[in-house]
């Protein structure tokens, strides 16, 4: 049994899962994903977890593969009576099945449990064939500092730059509020540190994996971690896999190459977190230099068009691995 | 201008007030309603008030006249995404309109502010015509001590006795959580003192008149208060008028007649709250004798079959306290 640990943002996080998870059962792997919850927020006196959720409903076939996003068959009813109570945000608006796991986790959270323990009962409902669980149990929302049209410097949360302003506001950097006192989450930790492979999904770099290796904990468990670590690379030839990752590495002084990305995680024998990274074939030019800095680059078709195509890239993910362990 | 401030229950209480507040523009009433809130429950880590709300969607005209409760033209798709969860009643059902009002709710709540406004906000979305308050900012809410079915004395919520036993039951009491550290809401306070007219709904007298007489500080404001109070008979010929009010005076010892609830309400110049008291035609017996006890009483038709009766009754009742007053 090989235990595969992921490291994953949202829906791109999640459609590579999906992929890993797809793989034969001759592969016979035990699959954990740590997801991000530095887009969590409290909205409505509900506890929003954007990651989770996306990866839990993906991964248990719930999800909407038209909008791209949130739940199949969503409705709004709800979000319209809030709205006309004049609570929450009314560009954020939270559907009727979506609300289900929302209150449904705030109620568990109110209760006192930890959300590793509250996200474990809220998965056992769907059959998600992998361990769903956050980075960290405390709340660390990410924030964005950003020059208001308006003017004037202000610091809104990153689901407002993100959904609201579509990340058109020029950011000036991210603020993860509370960090400073949050740590790694004892599962998470165990994760890492028992994994054979450690994979780090193609989410955005900074404000989904960045986030995660920011949590006190994530970066040492890495560092101690037995098993390689291989990176996917979200952007391919210059652009991002999805989302607008391209803005948030702008915010923090990144090229938005598949090269840059490598650099910002650094190998892990630099101090950074990668073993090995893979691009796509248009960005094969740049796996020569990455090895020479320490990190075994290969280029493999990377585009997730079809669930076929994630499970070759996922399969390469591990053949990597495998060749580096 | 008169100052009429009633005492009232949910369904019940809400169709009197609306009676009250259609009664002519000549008449130009100032009106207050002072809800029970001893339903009250927390489910699913959000406050459900089930009185304050019976009120508001009646006299905002957005109640289900059909089933007699609830919001029209529900849905409820998320109590089957919280029941799927394992989270809150599954005998308990919110519909997705009213849990947005839940939502609304809490979320003011954990915010810090009192029900008083809580509900002057909730209040606000809706054309209610009257002024609507909570009797007490504080949570009391009604349990119910029954002899299990099961073996054994068990404490309920009055919900799960009310709505999951149907009050079938034997009720051995109701017990007030929370009670003895509760306080009459100032507005409440307020409206009862500075009132021309105070008017007792036909609610149930145990439960929902019953829980607000017992929160402290009401019983004093009404003692205290100049205006003529006037109740109105819930029992019809031994019958309650709606619910199960006779469950709930069995188990305080109380007859399920009109003078039964008279006496149990008391007159005002004996330490009671009562200075006048409608009774049906059908109970037109009991006149003489609740005159002789202090309560000024009178026969008049009190089913509330149409909007017209109702608000016949509402005049009688308003005339009786002229003639007191």
């Amino acid at each position: 049994m090989t235990r595969v640990t992921i490291l994953a943002g949202g829906v791109g996080g999640a459609k590579f899962a999906k992929g890993v998870r797809s793989l034969p059962a001759g592969k016979l792997l035990d699959v954990t994903v740590i997801a991000n919850t530095g887009d969590d927020l409290w909205l409505a006196g509900l506890r929003v977890c954007p990651d989770l959720d996306s990866i839990m409903y993906a991964l248990g076939g719930a999800n909407d593969t038209e909008r791209g996003w949130g739940r199949a068959g969503e409705s709004e009813r709800v979000s319209g009576e809030l709205t006309a109570y004049g609570v929450g945000w009314p560009w954020f608006t939270l559907g009727d099945l979506d609300l289900g796991t929302h209150i449904a986790r705030t109620s568990m959270l109110r209760d006192g449990l930890p959300l590793t323990e509250v996200t474990e009962r809220l998965a056992a409902r769907w059959d998600l064939g992998v361990r769903l669980l956050p980075a960290t149990d405390d709340e660390v929302d990410t924030h964005v500092e950003v020059t208001h049209p308006e003017g004037g410097i202000r610091t809104i949360h990153f689901e407002e730059w993100w959904v609201r302003h579509r990340a058109q506001l020029p950011a000036r950097r991210f603020v993860q509020q509370g960090i400073a006192d949050a740590r790694v989450s004892p599962s998470a930790s165990q994760a890492i540190s028992e994994a054979n492979v450690i994979l780090v999904a193609p989410s955005n770099p900074v404000v989904s994996i960045g986030t995660m290796l920011a949590v006190p904990g994530v970066r040492e468990a890495l560092a101690a971690a037995d098993a390689p670590v291989i990176g996917i690379s979200p952007i391919i030839d210059g652009s991002p896999v999805r989302g607008m990752a391209d803005a948030c590495l702008d915010a923090v002084g990144v090229p938005a190459t598949a090269t840059g990305v490598a650099r910002f995680y650094g190998a892990r024998s630099g101090g950074g977190i990668l073993d090995g990274w893979l691009v796509d074939l248009a960005d094969s030019d740049s796996a020569a230099g990455l090895r020479a800095e320490g990190i075994a680059c290969e280029a493999v078709p990377l585009w997730m068009t079809d669930d076929g195509a994630t499970a070759r890239m996922a399969e390469a993910a591990l053949d990597l691995a495998i060749r580096l362990g």
